[in-house]
């Protein structure tokens, strides 16, 4: 028979086991935080009618997607999990109870050109609140404190969400007449950090945006203001009172950081930045970044913001969201590049290998399902191997616990109970034996995923 | 702005959110089950290349395969999870420790002619146990009870596994001089169910198959034996002697049985059925199906069975394995029409609303954090409403519990926590509200997601 090269196309993500495991545990912090604030879980098809994915048209993402005849039908796969929420909302939207609050986890993609970290195959975690007509700003305050727990469940420590206000931004253009020229300026502003001040000066005072030295200089000095927030909120209300906008991003902002105060989300991992902007036009309110501080060479890790019609290419009805998307595979691969990842969390199969080591297989068979029957996960050794193969079996996997049975064992029996990472041994009454594991495991399960000191 | 009709395609499975939330559990549940048995969990992508992923060529998969071109690449999406299993396997053999054990739950493709219940995405949900040349039989024997704890803890009572054993029916032909036909005979045995056994003898002595009338009844004879496993064996047995892999598939059937008992499955939920074959070729040892015993007419909702070579089209290496498959989309979908899906589990986003009754909402929203921070799943209702149309709003969703908090319970620091369930409302300390939640949720999602009496 030919043989053909097996193989897995570049920018498509494949782990082995033990990397697939910590993926795992990712995304299951990310399901549980994203339940416990109320979100629920949405799934959503891969294709979609071209027709209707592409309603918005134009653009970069058009060139990128994945799109394809089949039978009669123009398809293509989701880019992103927004387009496929709108489309659900507008479709069900008699079905659903506003505020609508769902969290999505899935893979999208995108045809980009393949490099080292991009992805073409990539998972995206997405939550969103969408209201009928109306949403609170209380939506846009909770959303810090989402991402802090989900963060710190992760063991993530230094990381800081950068919040910021499109109508504070809008207000501030229009008092210093520069409304007709907003959304470009906040789309060069928004690369302060990768080209810096100069750089950012120079397009603003260029012929395409065209500003005089003056107000460029006022823009940079408006985006570089840092501090504590008390510091910040001193500085914009010098300016209250000058644009309603402007007063009412204010106003939003402070509503943000008091309720991030009764949510107890410390100071250290929040801030007010005037410098983010998020380059998408439809972004209206409180925008988010979240930097990893000790790497803030790998941008944003979590963004989003508040928007104001979700689903307007699909139906009439005004659908204002607020939302934020963790690039999944991306993350995963950026943490595991910088030895963020830990190693000591469990990465094998199972938790117990049950190695027979007589010729009835009856008692170590008996004492797997007893493993199990207490939901320790547990792998019954079954091939004919000798017993240093059968150990180093266990000691590739990393397995925590092996179960060693013979004859004597079953004539008394007890289990024999070695500790692998420790190499200690015990011999234990079968109740005692499933105690003493779970009570190990308990304490190897309390690292978090992410080291981060 | 023109407006785009949205729209699911159809043979694309979308839910409503209670219903996602039953999808949910069910495969929270065969991931628990599976870790337990230790499986690890495997993800591969959707898009492979043709070439990879069509390497066997031929058959009606491949005319239902989304296959495309994008820039030079010639893509197709997965129709299972065994083929992208097979390359796994090939490619990354160097880096995996054998006995292999993965679990894999994710979406694959078929272009199927759409129909009521039938499905173009779908989920399947597949374990397999590949060996480096040699597998032992004890891991056909784990099977039946990994499909016995997976559909009991799901709520499945009225279930049976049927088994059978290829080998013993390669035997049985090869004794009769039926060996030639043996593929032919057991394609057409296995309609046994759906055309009954006057149309099967019809077939198998048609010129295709080409039987006399005397070897045809021979096989319905065998295919026919009815009995608990005691009765079939002693019918089995009186052929012991006659042919060498006859008696080898017997003699692992005896393993098999034996170790199902050690491991606990009750014999009520497994039978040996001599009818069963799966169509498929590459099955060579222990054959699986399971049907729900109240509706048999929905077909084998668990299939798989031994193989002797996984990834010949990728590697010369012999990688024999044993698995199994369960198609959710299907089984989530059947199990809904028949009404079996439970309606007392919880299925709103939350289990806690926090209704703030009054304009300053920093008590509320601490009461909020304070659930979260016990894991409640809490939901603060931010909108600004009559407080007739907040607890309409719990009402829809179907959310256990409302704490409502006005001027009174700030004053005093307690909650007011209302059972919507019951109806029944309690004034607490916040301590106090937190565990009586939890309690009561507790003896809430007791229930399983299947009910079947």
């Amino acid at each position: 028979m030919s043989i053909v090269e097996p193989r897995t196309l570049s920018g498509f993500m494949e782990l082995l086991p033990p990397d697939q495991i910590k993926m795992e545990r990712l995304m299951e912090v990310l399901r549980r935080t994203y339940s416990v604030y109320g979100f629920t879980p949405l799934d959503t098809p891969v294709i979609e009618s071209s027709e209707v994915l592409l309603a918005k048209g134009g653009g970069e993402t058009e060139k990128q997607v994945y799109r394809f005849q089949k039978g009669d039908s123009d398809l293509s796969l989701r880019f992103d999990l927004t387009v496929p929420l709108a489309k659900y909302v507008a479709l069900h939207y008699n079905d659903l109870t506003f505020p609508f609050r769902r969290y999505q986890i899935g893979k999208v993609y995108r045809g980009e050109r393949a490099q080292r970290g991009r992805f073409r195959e990539f998972y995206q975690a997405d939550i969103d609140v969408i209201g009928d007509g109306k949403l609170d700003i209380v939506n846009e305050a909770e959303i810090p404190a989402i991402i802090y727990r989900t963060f710190t469940e992760l063991g993530l420590k230094n990381f800081k969400i950068h919040i910021n206000n499109r109508k504070l931004l809008n207000g501030f253009y229009d008092m210093n007449g520069m409304l007709s020229r907003a959304s470009l300026i906040m789309r060069t502003v928004d690369k302060l950090d990768k080209i810096g001040p100069e750089k950012v000066r120079e397009i603003l005072m260029s012929p395409e945006v065209g500003m005089y030295a003056q107000k460029a200089d006022s823009v940079l000095e408006f985006t570089a203001v840092k501090g504590d927030n008390e510091d910040v909120f001193r500085y914009l209300e010098q300016m209250r009172g000058m644009d309603a906008q402007y007063d009412e991003g204010l106003d939003e902002l402070h509503t943000i950081v008091q309720c991030l105060e009764d949510l107890g989300v410390p100071q250290e991992n929040y801030t007010i930045d005037l410098s983010i902007a998020r380059g998408l036009d439809y972004y209206t309110g409180t925008v988010y970044e979240t930097i990893i501080t000790s790497h803030p060479e790998i941008g944003s890790v979590c963004s989003g913001g508040r928007y104001d019609n979700l689903a307007e290419y699909y139906t009439n009805k005004t659908l204002p969201g607020v939302g934020i998307s963790i690039g999944l595979t991306r993350l995963f691969y950026v943490l595991n590049e910088q030895n963020m990842l830990s190693d000591t969390i469990i990465t094998s199969p199972c938790d117990v290998l049950v190695i027979p080591m007589m010729e009835d297989r009856s008692f170590a068979m008996t004492a797997a399902a007893r493993f199990r029957q207490s939901d320790i996960r547990t792998q019954f050794y079954a091939e004919q191997k000798k017993f240093k193969a059968k150990m180093s079996y266990a000691d590739k996997l990393k397995v925590p616990f092996a179960v060693i049975l013979g004859e004597d064992e079953a004539e008394s029996n007890v289990y024999s109970v070695k500790n692998m990472r420790t190499g200690e041994q015990v011999k234990l009454a079968p109740e005692e034996a499933v105690a003493y594991v779970q009570q190990e495991l308990e304490k190897m399960n309390q690292g978090r995923l992410i080291l981060d000191d």
